[in-house]
């Protein structure tokens, strides 16, 4: 990484921002924390906002000029242009297995039970919050049932894969996360709930924490 | 790539199917199409297909006793593995544009308008067959004007990211025929028809159609 200097835009509860957090965390790079007032879409800051990331989601990485968005991507560049650690395994298959894990969550779970998906169902569909609510628990217990037969059905060690983090277990530690903001009970998932335990005795993942952020609530 | 044999267990009308079998055509690799019956899922069949993906979700790739699910991951492994054409552009940011771009597909489009969300919006939210067509079509267009916007937002040539196809030519062409099925009218997103239109033109594009394969109905 030829410039160092890195802005991150994020919001402290996003579990996508999370995820990001988690990598830079890990990679050990220095940056700026922007929170994005992803509540204030009216605002100023968030039409500026919207001009740098014309999708207007969280997170969104600033890096000498460049504006690179959606958080599987900016891990991926993170983990091309920082070496070390590296957040994918050395072998092909393993790669695909820790992708594969990644979008479990971030295709399966996180786009079904966020704040935009909760909010259409209230305002264009005349649910009420309780039902909101059900539909982030219904789609955060299929997703992680799902993950857990995943991470069951082949070699899983400390981690989601081998005994150290890999961008799998930075996916999987913010649905955790959401899950228990939204009050799932994380029982029926025993694989799922330990890799997020052993990845919160480490700084980096502690560093992320929605509750330690800037803008947290 | 060692051992030729593929088997690409699909589904003719998924779009995470029709993303790969964009892929393998671009990479010209042949396979064993074999069609997942997700409509039956009480069947012996599907039984048998989750016992090989635990997720029990299209499509999953077998590749010499190896199985990788979860279209993106195994997008990546055959650029890992098969190099020409590749799909990914030579610099690091150029690969973060276009992961990005194929995310803005796979995670903020297509989980929030395929099968099982509309189901359960009719069946637990006891929702009309009307309501889920609106459903769908309401994800698509917020979708679609995103990913309009990236486009827009920076260089594109003929195709998503310079003149050949790469990883979100084979996301953006599926969600087209999505669009398209579900009656969503394209006009407000100039780039992204444009851009099916020009992959249209290529015969891997062509043979990876929905009404093409085996399971066409």
């Amino acid at each position: 990484m030829k410039d160092g200097r890195l802005r991150l835009y994020s919001v402290a509860t996003s579990s996508a921002s999370h995820r990001v957090r988690i990598a830079l965390g890990l990679k050990a790079v220095p940056y700026e924390y922007v929170a994005v007032p992803l509540f204030a879409q009216d605002s100023e800051e968030f039409a500026a906002y919207r001009a740098l990331n014309p999708q207007g989601l969280v997170p969104a990485l600033v890096h000498g000029g460049a504006v690179i968005t959606q958080s599987l991507a900016i891990i991926e560049y993170l983990d091309e242009t920082v070496r070390s650690p590296p957040l994918l395994p050395a072998d092909a298959l393993g790669r695909a297995r820790v992708r594969a894990l990644a979008q479990a969550v971030v295709s399966e779970i996180q786009p079904l039970q966020n704040l935009r998906v909760e909010r259409h169902l209230r305002t264009a569909l005349g649910h009420s919050e309780a039902d909101g609510l059900a539909w982030r628990r219904h789609w955060i217990n299929v997703g992680l049932a799902a993950l857990e037969r995943m991470l069951q059905a082949s070699a899983t060690a400390s981690f989601c894969h081998g005994d150290t983090p890999t961008i799998a277990d930075c996916c999987l530690v913010p649905q955790v996360f959401a899950a228990r903001r939204w009050g799932v009970d994380l029982a029926p998932f025993p694989t799922v709930a330990a890799i997020a335990e052993r990845a919160g005795t480490l700084q980096a993942f502690r560093d992320a924490e929605p509750q330690r952020q800037p803008d947290a609530r």
